[in-house]
């Protein structure tokens, strides 16, 4: 299928015509053909527009049109073939088998949002029936059940071409969830949101379904992003990227006339807690795991490890040894575009030039291309406290090991921390008692808290967390993957003394969609 | 019990250091002993940071705890007696009958969450279990609930001294949901908040539970609210009151270092939507019914209905005339406070003075004392949407008749409206096809959708919903009364591959607890 760059509103294919910009290939350092140029403001209103007309047919439709909406999408996915793979190749940088992977959990994540959709649950269908001789008043027959809150502006991820960007899981819980969704392809792989936004637009068009459901914008300008945030159609927004993109959007969300939720996961430096009978007992593999893990996708992901704490032994100095061995082997990897690459080399120059913290050791230098080059990193509490930049996040393969002198230093610095996606803790079973000591903290920090893992693999699970205290994300109570992520998308609505022709049928008497209820304080059927 | 004025930190009760007001008994127009201090800044610290203190082990200790505490609180306020609803009497002007039904609802509401406490659904308990064979990655287990997201502030509102005051329905939701609260008391029953929090005082204490979970400040000062909000160990506000006062506190609270979310209740106009085959088979039962509800409390609810839409016709004159001889037998009730009751009447004298709308008729002329006199004017179609301030809340005993040419205008203003609270449609079986045509824009206007009923009456029920799109609250997505009330307070935290020792019990492989879980997909048992 040729790559051809068009806004896409609804069914149409409009060529854009604001400013353009070509994707970059980082490997190669050059531009990559064909240029896409932004869309137009009055492009963004078309869609949403569409968006708004398309809300209330598509929230009336059945939830097995839903479902197999999201399956038919998981569908065109695939039938893109190896273009796809290739086309997010040359404009992430990230190698072949690590694109497969995320395709397949991409057309996963569709399937898995299906089968909620099936299910149901998510509609908090709930009936608390008539009671005419209650005294003093009669209690109202009340149904609740949740409805969507209308078109959603979904922001693509640079890191993930496929799973955070246009069909990812924004966009699927989204669309799950009953909402339109207007998406703005992050600029770094267009033709990778190109090819996928076509897919979901045949996808919409064999369904039957109102075709302003989906819409892809162009925008390397911030202008696009705005205007879109801004369009009194919109009713939610969804955000992975950096703190200050993130903050930005929050902060002209709540500026309009009727403020919407935005949820954006923003910056975390997902700490790991090595705790000192884990360290005798597996420190080789735990310096494996670490480095792996930091380096994995050269650092750029949401969940990297950016910082270990550990309590000061000989057995650490060993630890850094040995890490730093095997981080010495890692190659200079590709990052995904010139603006995260050049970010990265500032940010390691400015830790490599101070006096704190204290280089371990590097990876092999960079090649040619957009590369990252590996650091380790180590430094003592004091100074850790001392240099509150030492715990923000730096996007890249870089981490900070923080020795701390005796448990209860541990404790403290835990407790200083921002809020996280993740913690976790690498523990023997002589570890319990400081474990347990540390888990209501790490409670209160983080979104998932993991036990002898290493958290830069995040599962698509009905029992997943991707969230967190801010400034991990913009809204604690909210994920952005797994089953709950289509909670954001949702707000209830009462019915009271309904007649039975006006229920929606998930909430009439008989139950025709055979969907569980909580009737009169009872799970049925 | 003696009323003493004092700031209730935790179990020590110290009298305010800052600026006095006293109580207004609004009847008499009279201030009432004693007079009330203002907490002071450092008693609002010491207040939070006790109730920081309190967190791990209040959200550590059994359900059932929790639920034991919520009951206690109800026994307390019940031991007040009489002396509470005499007082409460006094500062609000409310008659008997509504106080003492305003005290079974607050009891009642403490009593529904503790079964909600007991039942567990909130926590959100969901399983998914390893997967080790699993190719090419293993699926780690991973257990997710939601735990209370830390101490919240809250805001007793002044239009109902019990149940949405110091042990109302955000305290009940929160203290459920493991969080400390910290009330700031309203000023305008000032005494009524104190017994209540010293009945609180007392249960905690008898509770075993950490003193820090609750507290008390009293504050007419802007500044003791602020510094509340702004407390670093605050996690979430309840508020409810005027749209001005709660969009001040979200604001405040985005400010912050780490921002934190704002639940406030604020302005909702509750249109009633009067369609043909109704009004000509109920027209003497709809006008005594809307009469009544608009008036009820002096119009001081807010979910008073303060706007009526129907299609012009003889018939809907005749009820114009017929609404207008009940509400002339409306004697003027007493208003809450000076500051609402001069509201009310420099709204009033505007909207007589203007030549839009056209007044119907109005109550009894005012007495002594602070009290408001019903009104009901009517205006058309195009005057209305001329006239954006017509659609706003007046708080007070106040409605407009909006007259439609025809069912296409009425849909149109339904669509121009402002997120409500509630939507009410008196309908008959013939009016079928225009409610459905109305329903998908009331759905996603209003938080709840009456048949046949007026909306003033708020049930405490599982499928309850009181809140709605903005303005009407500040996150549509959130109800302040009901189940899913407590839903504000929490966030979900998954665990990964946690060794059995180090699980909370709800989570343990073998359900120690018996709660319903969400397991594979499956709910148990």
């Amino acid at each position: 299928m040729p790559l051809t760059p068009a806004t896409l509103i609804g069914s149409q294919s409009i060529p854009g015509s604001g400013p353009s910009i070509h994707a970059h290939d980082p490997v190669a350092n050059q531009p990559l053909e064909p240029e896409f140029p932004d869309s137009s403001p009055s492009q963004i209103d078309a869609a949403c527009q569409l968006a708004e007309a398309a809300f209330d047919p598509y929230r009336a439709a059945p939830l097995e049109a839903r479902a197999a909406l999201l399956e038919a999408i998981a569908e065109e996915i695939l039938a893109l073939g190896d273009p796809l793979i290739e086309r997010a190749m040359t404009e992430t940088g990230l190698p072949r088998l690590r694109l497969e992977g995320e395709r397949a959990r991409t057309t996963g994540q569709l399937r898995f949002f299906a089968a909620i959709v099936r299910q149901g649950r998510f509609l908090a269908l709930t009936l608390d029936s008539a009671l005419p001789e209650r005294k003093p008043v009669p209690r109202p027959d009340l149904r609740l059940r949740k409805i969507p809150v209308g078109p959603v502006a979904i922001f693509g991820a640079s890191n993930f071409p496929l799973a955070f960007s246009v069909a990812g899981g924004d966009t699927a819980s989204a669309l799950a969830a009953g909402c339109p969704v207007v998406v703005k392809a992050h600029p770094s792989h267009p033709g990778t949101s190109q090819l996928v936004g076509q897919a979901i637009q045949r996808a919409v068009a064999a369904s039957g379904l109102p075709e302003g459901i989906f819409s892809l914008l162009h925008g390397h300008q911030n202008s696009v992003g705005e205007a879109l945030v801004l369009h009194p159609a919109i009713s939610a927004v969804g955000f992975t990227g950096s703190r200050k993109g993130g903050l930005a959007l929050v902060k002209l969300a709540s500026q309009r006339p009727v403020p919407i939720p935005v949820f954006a996961e923003m910056s975390s430096i997902n700490p790991v807690f090595l705790l000192p009978a884990a360290l005798a007992a597996r420190i080789e593999s735990i310096a494996q795991g670490f480095v792996d893990s930091m380096t994995l996708g050269t650092g750029q992901f949401c969940t990297q490890p950016g910082l270990l704490f550990v309590i000061d032994s000989p057995e650490t100095q060993n630890f850094l040894k040995l890490a730093g061995e095997k981080l010495q082997q890692k190659p200079a990897t590709p990052m995904l575009n010139s603006g995260i690459c050049n970010a990265y080399a500032t940010g390691l120059q400015k830790l490599l030039k101070s006096n704190t913290p204290q280089l371990v050791a590097q990876g092999q230098p960079n090649a040619e291309g957009l590369r990252g080059q590996a650091a380790l990193f180590s430094t003592d509490a004091a100074s850790f406290l001392a240099h509150p930049e030492l715990s923000e996040e730096l996007f890249g393969p870089s981490s900070l090991v923080v020795l701390c002198a005796h448990p209860a230093e541990l404790l403290r610095l835990a407790s200083s921390l921002e809020g996280q996606l993740t913690a976790t803790l690498q523990m023997d079973r002589e570890d319990t008692a400081l474990t347990q000591q540390l888990l209501p903290t790490l409670e209160r920090k983080a979104g998932r808290i993991l036990v002898n893992g290493f958290p830069t693999g995040v599962e698509v699970a009905t029992a997943m967390v991707h969230g967190g205290p801010y400034p991990a994300t913009s809204d604690s109570r909210s994920t952005s993957v797994g089953a709950l992520a289509i909670d954001r998308f949702l707000r209830p609505v009462c019915y009271q003394d309904f007649p039975a022709e006006l229920l929606p049928p998930e909430l009439q008497q008989n139950n025709p969609l055979n969907l569980t209820r909580f009737e009169n304080g009872k799970a049925r059927p």
